[in-house]
């Protein structure tokens, strides 16, 4: 109960302030579960910070790379973020000197992981990073130690809360996407660049994770499709409130017949599925094993205060001794993940479409459908609007039955040939049970 | 890589012949997470069981305690149930002579947990118990685990699969709960006797466990205050329906100005939370710590297979050589659980009134509350039927603002001297927030 866990911690931002807070205002409790005292013992940021009484007693390091190389601590955490750069050259340095490593930066485990897994195991030093996905949720434990005993089917989840704010909002306050960014940017929940949130790829980088753990292969950010939320407008939200579905900005790793399926894009969601009933910054990930079931978790997806304390577990851990592979299993064991194209997903469709307000019209898309075997379980069609009635045109939306990207692509693309669709078709993929 | 776990299980009721096809069907994934082979090497049931494949190489033995105590294995798992009998006499033998055990006993955990907790230590041995709460969802990890870094505020759950169909389908389908119970029973989801699930007891040993490993205190079953959910009735969902409330048999342990209170009763939850979303045979917790936040865990909290995926998760850890206090913490470093009295629970209340249809009833029942300082916050007087009106009652329904339990119990016990309310009233609480 003595021996001390000395923690150095590159980065003094939101996370790396609330986890010096964490740390001290939880000593006690830390110190019982860790089995001796947790102690903030160096740091690194751009200046010292003497006056904040936790980081007081800590030694300043200008240099992260150095604070990981040479400081005389027992565990290295990296919160520095970016997927390269001093982060990562951090990290190596001490994995290399055979330091435990704890970070939250999911770009880097995206763009590195299996480097970085292969170091751990080369050096003895494990890895930890449940704070990099779902914040607070613990997602990482749950798929690397508590479903050890499933064959994983389907992970999947909102792993951003920015979106997750923006559809919430332009859902429930009939709102437009750019009002609603706006209003995300002001309250701190979006960056002045919002593409990485907006377009998915920061919920690329997470499944990309959740996917090697969930089914053993080797990390691979190449293998996601990414679709991001820039294109949903209010009138397909409330489409989908209509017909009984929340859009919802999904990451989604499956395994189906044509291997296993990494994709991100906004989704249909049944308004009785958990998922659908995560609002607002929340983060949710459902995870389907075959001894399990189905498992939900839903929590704070980021914050200093919920990223600390995921940081604070693996620290814990660390200190008790735990080592596990980085991905589950050993790097050599780690199979290649598959590269589906997305043109292979099967799944049922939300399609809406600006029609042109013609005798035969309807006639000849659903005909062009029909060609590819397409059925249809609904169409929509509303009393156009003053400016769409000027324009010559109608609105209208369809929900297909299980059929192939390929072919809605492909009939979709033919009713623009035919002139009978004007503007690029909103297409929408449904996600129908146990999501 | 080769050593193998040697597994002993006593019971092969539906969680043993699970676990057991379970530990045959995932050999290889379970041997590259435990770095070795996990193999069923022992099993103690009412007669042998050769037929089986995924049991035939094991040792039968006729007497669990037997086989904890002399069998050559590495790890005992007591699937037999029952708070004392040979399932203790079993662990015991078991943790006596250094051996780690799984077990998925609640009631026995709940009656002689810390005995348990001070018999490990003493020996070294670890107990593991994940699948003795919520069935396949990881709340035992979480909270000795993933929440290490964090002071726990409340911790709230539905942990009864039986209470929530019933109430579920009470709900949905407006039938009565004598019907509903039948149905439960008719699926197997409730026993002939269903004391056990629908008076609360079971979800009582399941809280004292959560409250112990939340609250760092010694788990004490009499500390929980218990009320079943026999006594709800249909008009008690409706009413919750329009009130914008679902009725949940809730487990809730939470630390308060008067201690931690310990409760299980029928609780109203608004509809937003996610708790309230948790329908049917579901189970869900919801943790809230002061650095996380309210994290929410849904699942199957009961059936073979989910049970059996919780035990392998355990057995895991135990291949992996993880070490952890029973409840999170030393058993000498435990405190005594708070005993408080529900009399001193503070809350919003829905009470449901049988009232005497004369002229100054109502206002005499206003008083009463108004004498105990109890502000309502709506009443509901539906048009009496015509059984009511023949018996010259009118039923009521009053939600009040926060007020003490006793003096709520006070304003009834008044009422009805008074005359002025017939029949027992119904009273239930309501969870405003974070549940």
């Amino acid at each position: 109960m003595t021996k001390p866990l000395r923690i150095g911690v590159a980065g003094l931002g939101v996370v790396g302030t609330s986890l010096a807070r964490l740390l001290h205002r939880q000593a006690n409790a830390l110190a019982m579960r860790a089995e001796g005292p947790v102690v903030l013992a160096a740091y690194s940021a751009r200046s010292p910070r003497p006056e904040r009484p936790e980081i007081a007693a800590a030694r300043f390091w200008g240099d992260a790379v150095e604070l990981a190389a040479k400081a005389d601590v027992d565990v290295f955490v990296e919160l520095i973020g970016g997927a390269g750069g001093v982060a990562l050259a951090a990290v190596k340095a001490a994995l290399g000197r055979g330091l435990p490593v704890v970070t939250a930066n999911k770009a880097m485990l995206a763009a590195h992981g299996l480097e970085l897994a292969a170091l751990s195991e080369a050096h003895g030093a494990p890895l930890f990073y449940e704070a990099a996905v779902g914040g607070g949720i613990p997602v990482i434990k749950t798929l690397r130690e508590s479903l050890a005993g499933n064959a994983i089917r389907r992970v999947s989840g909102i792993l951003n809360g920015t979106c997750n704010y923006i559809l919430s909002k332009m859902e429930t306050e009939r709102l437009p996407f750019d009002v609603c960014l706006a209003e995300a940017q002001r309250h701190g929940y979006a960056e002045a660049d919002p593409t990485f949130d907006v377009g998915g790829f920061d919920t690329a980088h997470k499944l990309a994770i959740l996917a090697s753990l969930a089914f053993g292969s080797k990390i691979d950010a190449e293998a996601v499709s990414v679709e991001g939320i820039e294109s949903i407008t209010l009138d397909d939200l409330v489409a989908a409130d209509e017909l009984g579905y929340r859009i919802k900005l999904l990451g989604v790793a499956e395994r189906t017949a044509h291997g296993v399926e990494q994709r991100v894009h906004p989704t249909m969601v049944g308004k009785g599925a958990p998922l659908a009933q995560t609002m607002g910054v929340l983060n949710a990930v459902s995870i389907d094993g075959d001894a399990v079931g189905e498992l939900t978790l839903v929590g704070p997806g980021a914050g200093g205060d919920a990223t600390a304390s995921a940081v604070a577990a693996d620290l814990v851990d660390v200190a008790r001794g735990v080592r596990l592979p980085v991905f589950g299993r050993p790097a050599a064991l780690l199979s290649d993940a598959d590269r589906v194209p997305m043109q292979r997903h099967e799944g049922g469709y939300y399609v809406r479409l600006t029609v042109v307000d013609r005798p035969g019209a309807m006639g000849a898309i659903a005909a062009r459908f029909g060609d590819r075997m397409i059925s249809l379980e609904a169409i929509m069609q509303k009393r156009a609007t003053k400016e769409w009635a000027e324009a010559g045109v109608v609105p209208v939306v369809l929900m297909t039955h299980g059929t192939t990207e390929a072919s809605i692509r492909d009939a979709l693309a033919r009713t623009l040939e035919e002139g009978v669709v004007r503007e690029k078709p909103q297409v929408i993929r449904i996600e129908r049970d146990g999501v």
